[in-house]
């Protein structure tokens, strides 16, 4: 998400007291799956993302920001905006923190967002420019929700669906977008609080300008002479199948394939990396990837010529929830 | 302006952090005048109005939000979108401020706002719940920009026009938009001030919900048992009588039209209110006006049957901008 006048995922202000900085970001969203509740919080985690991009584990406050559509009857109105507010604000008490205050304005769009602020320390975040030669890359979470999020419409559109359905079945497909959803709706919190644990050297969340494009923009910020090289691309079960089917729609193996709610990308001392990820399976169940290394370079992102695709499948636990 | 949840212009959060309290607030806007310029001071303004009716003088950090319409062209985008930022920003610096972060989408409707945060300690701040028997109320701004803006937008719609035409000049409507669009640029600062000076017992900012939406507000969360009765309404030249020929449209005299980036409604001791408005004449070269009373009562506002209408002339020195 752009963000204006800096590189990083949220602003630092310095404050008047006593040594303390204000960390906030702010983020909305048009919807992208088809149940309201899930839609609110997967707004609120990613919000929140770009302050544990930061390795800030404490939210202090949240704001939440709505449009209503002035095209829903008020039936629709009536039950979707409740349950979009209230995913939105179960999922800032997942995160420990609540929704104070906000905004809500009619508009043609539907939309869901928010404002993340803590006020913190300067031992409470991690700046993102600390990466050095030798460190690897390591991803929280797999690509593939902006391809799966779309195959799942197309299931409706025969135009469409007749252009994928020879590499993808309508049931791999439901099993990626319910991926998808869980995937974005879960918080980075843990990756971030895991960050302190591994001294990792600074990270970035994966949103809408892909990996790549975030990969870059934290390239560019390092401090030392450095290069990201992506070799591994972690990816929803059948996804990237769909993308190459797609032509060079989404760009999903190229690095350029939107993300919404992504992971984090983590620059990582090498000999902490394994452990970083083998910690996460271990308190949340889900894999993390080390997808990539820190050369010597300048300030800029590659993926290699032929990456290595990993498979990602549904999560069993994820299907219970259906 | 719609908050969740608090009955405050701005939220309260208490921090982690040796007795800090984070003050936050967000708000954005639909443009209403053709000034991109002057769209996005007003815009700006009207955000961080609601840390002044706090009495919360410094604001540590703004973000913007911004959507940008997909039907603009790209020459129009170029050129307003810019010239929005500019006024946004310059008015964040005029409130001693800056803007560090933000959002920008694309959306049909051109939209503009941000978000207005400060970390402070609670004497900075005056909790707008402290209004007692024998205060009087003072607006710090006139009434009417809804009534100027669109009055000013049916110089080019004849069948509206020639219902008002009878009442009003092109000209009258051209000083009044003027006017109004100065008034809702301007900051509420100053009287965020002078409330600590003067000792005011509570205050809000006139927006959306019109005076008397926004004073039913402020009386609703009083600690005491008192009533609102305003007496005065102090309305931009000519519009009371705009108003009037559009039949219950506006509802101008009754306190329901809506204001943008209005001013504020101060609750201060009977002794000290004429020496406030004294001094906000004399730093700002601006009237304010006492409107009314606080009574014995139900926690509720009323206007009086037939207030005194002050018609408010547009200043010389707006004028000359132009």
């Amino acid at each position: 998400m752009p963000h204006i006048g800096i590189g990083m995922d949220s602003c630092v202000t310095p404050l008047r007291h006593g040594g303390l900085s204000l960390v906030q970001t702010t983020d909305f969203f048009y919807p992208l799956v088809d149940d309201p509740y899930m839609m609110g919080k997967i707004a609120c985690a990613n919000v929140i993302s770009d302050l544990y991009a930061m390795g800030v584990t404490e939210c202090d406050n949240m704001l939440m920001l709505l449009a209503i559509s002035q095209k829903m009857t008020d039936r629709e109105r009536d039950v979707v905006i409740p349950l979009m507010i209230r995913g939105f604000k179960d999922c800032a008490e997942e995160a420990g923190t609540s929704v104070n205050g906000g905004q809500t304005v009619l508009n043609p769009w539907v939309t869901v967002g928010g404002v993340a602020t803590t006020v913190c320390q300067s031992n409470e975040f991690i700046m993102p420019d600390n990466a050095v030669v030798g460190d690897v890359l390591v991803l929280t979470k797999p690509l593939g929700t902006q391809v799966a999020v779309n195959a799942y419409q197309w299931l409706e559109q025969p135009d469409r669906w007749n252009r994928i359905k020879l590499v993808v079945s309508e049931d791999d497909v439901r099993k990626a977008y319910q991926r998808a959803m869980f995937s974005m709706a879960r918080l980075n919190r843990m990756a971030s609080r895991l960050m302190h644990k591994y001294n990792a050297h600074g990270a970035t969340d994966v949103t809408g300008f892909g990996l790549l494009g975030h990969a870059n923009n934290l390239a560019r910020i390092q401090k030392n002479e450095v290069g990201f090289v992506i070799h591994n691309l972690p990816v929803i079960a059948k996804m990237a199948a769909v993308s190459k089917a797609c032509g060079n729609m989404f760009g999903l193996l190229q690095g350029h394939s939107a993300e919404t709610s992504g992971g984090l990308l983590v620059a990582l001392p090498r000999e902490q990396a394994a452990a970083f990820c083998k910690d996460i399976e271990k308190q949340e169940g889900y894999q993390s990837w080390i997808i990539g290394i820190v050369e010597k370079g300048t300030r800029t992102a590659r993926i290699i010529d032929k990456p290595r695709v990993i498979e990602v499948p549904a999560k069993e636990k994820e299907g219970e929830l259906w």
